[in-house]
């Protein structure tokens, strides 16, 4: 199936890698729709709507069924050729109220909030000192009568970089500190956020708990608040806090992955899947995370509508990926039979500022595509990076199944400066930036959907 | 008493104004506080034992009190050699709890803060449409019909700044929307915050009100929630709000200036005073608000103490800034008969960061003063202004009655991302810049109590 046409219109001075299954005409295409897509304002407005008519959509709220219905609604607005939603089993977890102070040696109030999932404190609060831990693996280390009966805080601090890389190491205090600190005995866990701002804004997110795990009640202080107490701690006397969380876990709900495709002209039955997801943690309004992705990735398959893609592009919302990809396992396992039609996916899922690279993972043989889409790509400055994507949060289970997957890596500089906070709003997007993510996504779905070749399954590992 | 002696020492390229009264010894001592203030670390010190050990304190509030006690304390430990208060009878205003949503067409919870000195709503908070303006003025003008029954919210935004210019246009509609509101038949106000910042964090602050005057609940939207109901709002349906504030205005309390002296050695009768305000806003600890003045003027008289200065400096710490310069004008009317004795005072209550400008409201017969400290100040990137300086707001009513005065003006291009919120915390503070203005603080107190000559009245007007 592959040519050895070269596209001419794009030589440039870089070295010219094998393009062969993606003819000139496509190349063409998808410069135009490139040209054009990023002078538009579609993904912002589909992000001001959301935000502005939707707001805080938490799985299983009533906020998130507004979501849902406003996704239908928006999809065919925008006149793609088919809307539809899969039933999605949701957890239904509730905030409530959070208050927390210092009551000894030097009382005053501090801001925090609930971690995702965590259990009430009894109705007066939990009291009692604070011990100090740098990260979880000190706790971990920690004998247990150093804990037991204490409040446990641990300061696993995270630094500014464009790739965000260190969450991953970070994040452990909030996925695991909880269960780890409740098995050595200790009342209540509190944590600094894990971010990089300097702000009075909590992070909440996440964490990892079995079934019948042993729990206690978990929160974030803000940084702010987090900087304020190791001040405190180095006067040497003991310090006692005091907090309060009303949350509450509700029976599960229904909702919905809500979906909407451009029917292939030529090959409806393979699908380009660009996603993003549709909940959001309720304090913020889910601007950066993921009103923006939901933006981008709509705004990029409706620029492509017109073009008439060989492939169908299919853009997938998915529900509840805050409380651990639920919607994303969801999808893979209802298509489980038909994963083998997805021949690329991608979720764009951390922020709104510029794509700075592109990266793949496809079946060795499918590489001159990666190399078409970064010419193309070329102008927006992103640069081609490996063949070892992810692909983003609900589709990278997908790899595993044989599905291709490729990246569109946006400069994180300070998306964890809002992430998971109330400050995450739609304030916080640069039209401009977005709309080369637009602009960005439109292109790989269009030269992946154009792809001559037969896009093939990834290899078994 | 003026000599023609000229600071050969710091001689320089700029053209040499006539330095009379400043002896070459008092220049060369005040090079040395400057070059030895700007490598210590005091006034960060003090800024975090304030902000760690007392923390909020609104004026009337237990921790005023502890503030109160916690100055008295440090002027003792810093071996200030008389530490004294004045009492002042303070307003006690409580802030209580305050909530709010868009409850049509597009249900969202919004973020608020009472501004200083609201009256509570009644308990079920107030529902009612939402008229906007643009500013205090356009209320003004608007027909008493299109307000009546409704909730005012005014959207007059603030640019950044260096100096802050817009503060005093913009400001308008916190002190005077709501009374202006209300007499229009408003049932709430709510402001656009008076701030440069993208956040969710609202920005609280005072109202002007008179005794008697009209009025109804009035809050501030974060900057944030007012760009998302501006954008609401160009979806062209009406928007109801309902919001809640628990405010209340209790008996007033007695709280105190707090006042620390490095008696002079030999003029210990005429005073340098510097000082900033000890009270604070409840939602932060007062880092930047007011307790980098605090750190920078105790730390600049402490760095003058060794040097036996020949006036006495006199550190002020007031009370109750923050509800109108109460502790201020309380200062004013005790000491009335002996302001003369007053020689120069300043101010420092916009911040930590570096000080850019220092300018004076001097006699004229006195500038030299003012070239001999600029002539110090110089190696600091500081520049000498004009001789309308204001002093700072607590000094500001003191000119009147012709006590000279200086201001040493901060860059406050980030100031207005905290004023008056929760956010406004120690990890603000650069501790090299607060110490930049320790230097500058006691060069300028240093070179006015060494002064030769007679440090004269201002003309009255």
């Amino acid at each position: 199936m592959k040519s050895l046409l070269f596209p001419l219109l794009l030589a440039s001075t870089f070295a010219m890698p094998s393009i062969a299954a993606t003819s000139q005409q496509s190349l063409a295409q998808a410069s135009q729709l490139r040209d054009t897509a990023i002078r538009g304002h579609l993904g912002y407005d589909i992000v001001e709507s959301l935000t502005v008519e939707v707001g805080p959509r938490i799985a299983g709220s009533s906020a998130d069924a507004r979501a849902v219905a406003w996704a239908e609604h928006k999809f065919n607005q925008l006149g793609f050729d088919k809307v539809y939603k899969q039933p999605v089993t949701v957890k239904h977890w509730q905030r409530g109220n959070a208050s927390a102070s210092v009551t000894a040696p030097f009382p005053q109030p501090l801001a925090i909030t609930a971690l995702g999932g965590s259990i009430a404190t009894p109705k007066d609060g939990i009291t009692a000192e604070v011990v100090f831990f740098d990260s979880v693996k000190a706790l971990q280390a920690a004998d247990d009568a150093t804990v037991a009966g204490k409040i446990v805080y641990i300061d696993a601090r995270m630094h500014r970089h464009r790739e965000g890389k260190e969450y991953g190491l970070v994040v452990a205090g909030r996925a695991i500190g909880a269960s780890t600190a409740a098995n050595k005995g200790a009342v209540g866990l509190l944590i600094r956020s894990v971010g990089t701002d300097k702000s009075r804004m909590p992070h909440t997110g996440g964490m990892r708990h079995k079934d019948g795990q042993k729990t206690i009640p978990a929160a974030a202080l803000s940084t702010s608040d987090a900087h304020m107490l190791v001040a405190m701690n180095k006067r040497g006397k003991p310090i006692t806090i005091t907090f309060k969380l009303g949350s509450e876990m509700l029976a599960p709900k229904t909702s919905y992955n809500v979906i909407g495709e451009i029917t292939g002209s030529e090959l409806p039955d393979e699908y380009i899947l660009i996603g993003a997801h549709l909940d959001s943690w309720d304090e913020g309004t889910g601007a950066l995370d993921d009103g923006a992705g939901v933006g981008i990735t709509m705004a990029a398959a409706h620029a492509i509508k017109a073009l008439k893609p060989k492939r169908t592009i299919r853009v997938v919302l998915f529900a509840n990926e805050e409380g651990g990809l639920i919607g994303a396992k969801e999808y893979r396992d209802a298509n489980a039979k038909v994963l083998h039609k997805i021949k690329l996916a991608g979720e764009s899922d951390f922020g709104a500022r510029n794509i700075w690279q592109f990266s793949t993972q496809l079946h060795p043989d499918n590489l001159d595509l990666a190399a078409s889409i970064s010419k193309v790509l070329h102008p927006l400055s992103i640069n081609q990076g490996n063949n070892k994507a992810g692909g983003g949060p609900d589709v990278s289970i997908l790899p595993v199944k044989g599905v291709p997957v490729f990246s569109l890596h946006q400069n994180g500089t300070d998306y964890f400066d809002y992430h998971h906070t109330a400050n995450d709003t739609l304030d916080k997007i640069d039209p401009a930036q977005l709309q080369q993510n637009v602009a960005a996504w439109a292109v790989v779905a269009y030269l992946a959907a154009q792809y001559d070749g037969e896009l093939l399954a990834l290899p078994s590992k």
